[in-house]
C-alpha cells in the first residue's frame, strides 16, 4: 500500500499575493505532492498551506517551501495580529494512510535536519516528535516570538534542535513535528448570549479540566445574532467528534438552549465520520477497512 | 477522474467448492477487476460475489465469469432454498465513483447483449435498465424460476431484452441491470419477543407503507434471545441509514424497548456514513468531496 502524508506548514505571508503564489508554487511544481488547499489571512499575515502525498514527495516539497520563504519573507519587517517566530512558522505531518506516528516522527526529523542545513533555519522538534516535554507545546516553544527568539535560544531549555543555538536573523526559526490530524468543528447554539458558549467552551476543554485534546472558546456569530462554541480537536481517535457534540447538547440543556448547527472548517479524514457513524447507528464489530466500500480503492 | 463500476453477481452454486472457485477465477484473472468478497450458503446453493474495476475491465470479467457458469452450472439438477431462475442468476452494476446511473444502464446493456451472444444466455434487463415498469423488480421476472421459464417466456411480456424468446436448456435466464448500492442493516432490540421487531419492520418497510426503498422484517437471533429488525435499503440517498435508525427508536419506544446495537452486512458506500454523520453532528453546508481528506486520494 502507498504511505501518504499530509502537511499543514503556516508562513508568515498574509498579503503579498506575489510571494505567497511563489512560495506555493514549490509545492506545485514538486511531482507526487497535491496541493490540497491554501487560505491567506491579511489580519494575521499568515497562510496556511494544505498538501499531501508520498513521504519523499512531501519531504522535498517541504524543505522547498522552507527555502523560498527564508528566501522572500522578513521577519524583521513583519506585522500581523497572530503570534509567530519564523518565515515558515510551523510545519506539522500528520499520517493518513498505511503509515504509523514513528514513521511521521522519523519524517519530521529528516526534515528539519535538511530545513537547518538546506535553508539555514534553525529547527524545533514538537508535539509527538519534541525532544523534552517542556518543548511538545507550539505556544510554549513560540512564546517570546521573533523578536526574542535570539535570547531565548541561549536558555540550555530552549536550545534548537538542528541548527545550533542561534536564529536565522530574517527567518527566524521554525517548528516542525508529527501530530495527528486536527478537527476545527464548531457548534451553533440556538442563543444569542455569549455567556452560555463562554461557560460551555470552559467545561468541555482539556486546559480547564473537560474533555482530553479538545480546546474550545465561546464566540459571537455576529451576523446571525447566535452564540457559537469554536472547537479545536487536536486527536479526534481520543476524543471523537461524537462526545463533542453530546456534551455540548447536554450542558446547553442547563440553560433551554438546542444546538441549531454546527461548521466543520477545512479537512477531516474520513475517520472521524466512520466513528461518528458507528455510534450513532451502533453498528456492533464495525469493520470500515473492509466495510466502507471506498476504502478498497484507496 | 477514473471510472469505478461495482458488481454483485449470485450463481447458482453454493457447494461444489470447484465450480465456485473456476467461476471466481474468471473475475481474479481479469486485469483491471479487483474480487472484494464472495460467499456461499449451502441451504440457498447460491453463491455472491463482489468485484469492482473499471467499465471495460467488469464487462469482461462480467462475461466471462456469465460463461463458466453456463458451463459448469447444470439447472436442472440444482436444488436450494432460494428461488433461481439462470446459472448466473442476476447481476447488478452499481456506480461507485465518476459514474452515472445511465453510463450503469449502458454498461448494462452491453454487458447483456454480449451474454447473449457469447454464452448463449437470454438476458432480462431489470431495475434502472428495465424496458417498461412490470420488468423493473427481480422476483417478478424471476416468479416461475427456472422451470417455469421456458413457458413464461412466450408470454409477449415476458420476451428477454436479449437472445431471444427462449430459455437455455441447462443455465435458465439471467437478469442483468444497473442499480444503487443495497444497504444490509440489521437493528437488534432489548426484547426477546419477535412480535415487536414483526411490527416494526411493517411499519417501516414500503411494501406495507412505511419509508420508501426499504424492506424489513422481524427476525429471531437464537444465540442472544433478542429480536432484530432486519433491513434491506435499496437507495440509501433517498432514505438514508439515520431515518430508518431513528424510525425503528422511535416505534420501539412504545413498547418500552431500546435498540441495543446493529449490524451491517457486507459492503456499504462511504457517502452512506458521511449522511449520517452529516445528520447527528448538524454540519451546516457540509462539501465531503473537499473536506474529507481521503476523497482527494480516491
Amino acid at each position: 500500500m502507498a504511505k501518504i502524508v499530509e502537511s499543514v506548514p503556516n508562513i508568515s505571508e498574509g498579503r503579498n499575493k506575489d510571494i505567497i503564489e511563489a512560495c506555493i508554487d514549490e509545492i506545485r511544481t514538486t511531482p507526487g505532492c497535491t496541493l490540497l488547499d491554501y487560505s491567506s489571512d491579511e489580519d494575521h499575515n499568515r497562510t496556511v498551506i494544505t498538501y499531501m502525498g508520498s513521504p519523499e514527495a512531501v519531504e522535498d516539497a517541504s524543505v522547498k517551501l522552507a527555502k523560498k520563504t527564508v528566501e522572500l519573507i522578513d521577519l524583521t519587517k513583519h506585522e500581523g495580529a497572530h503570534p509567530r517566530m519564523g518565515c515558515v512558522d510551523v510545519m506539522p505531518f500528520i499520517p493518513l494512510k498505511d503509515m504509523t506516528m514513528d514513521e511521521c516522527v522519523e519524517l519530521s526529523n529528516r526534515v528539519g535536519e535538511r530545513i537547518a542545513k538546506e535553508a539555514d533555519l534553525p529547527v524545533f522538534l514538537y508535539e509527538k516528535s519534541a525532544t523534552a516535554p517542556h518543548r511538545q507545546n507550539l505556544a510554549a516553544i513560540r512564546k517570546g516570538q521573533f523578536e526574542g527568539m535570539a535570547e531565548k535560544v541561549k536558555d540550555p531549555d530552549w536550545i534548537p534542535d538542528f541548527g545550533g543555538q542561534r536564529i536565522h536573523p530574517t527567518g527566524g526559526a521554525v517548528c516542525v513535528g508529527a501530530r495527528p490530524p486536527l478537527i476545527a468543528y464548531n457548534i451553533n447554539l440556538g442563543t444569542s448570549d455569549l455567556s452560555i458558549a463562554e461557560k460551555i467552551g470552559k467545561i468541555i476543554r482539556e486546559s480547564s479540566g473537560g474533555l482530553h485534546a479538545v480546546k474550545a472558546m465561546g464566540v459571537m456569530l455576529e451576523d446571525r445574532n447566535i452564540a457559537q462554541v469554536s472547537i479545536n480537536m487536536t486527536d479526534y481517535a481520543v476524543t471523537p467528534l461524537y462526545r463533542v457534540m453530546e456534551l455540548v447538547k447536554a450542558e446547553a440543556k442547563m440553560y433551554g438552549v438546542s444546538v441549531v448547527g454546527s461548521e466543520l472548517i477545512g479537512l477531516a479524514p474520513m475517520q472521524a465520520f466512520l466513528d461518528t457513524a458507528e455510534y450513532y447507528l451502533q453498528i456492533e464489530d464495525f469493520k470500515p477497512e473492509i466495510q466502507v466500500i471506498e476504502n478498497h480503492l484507496l
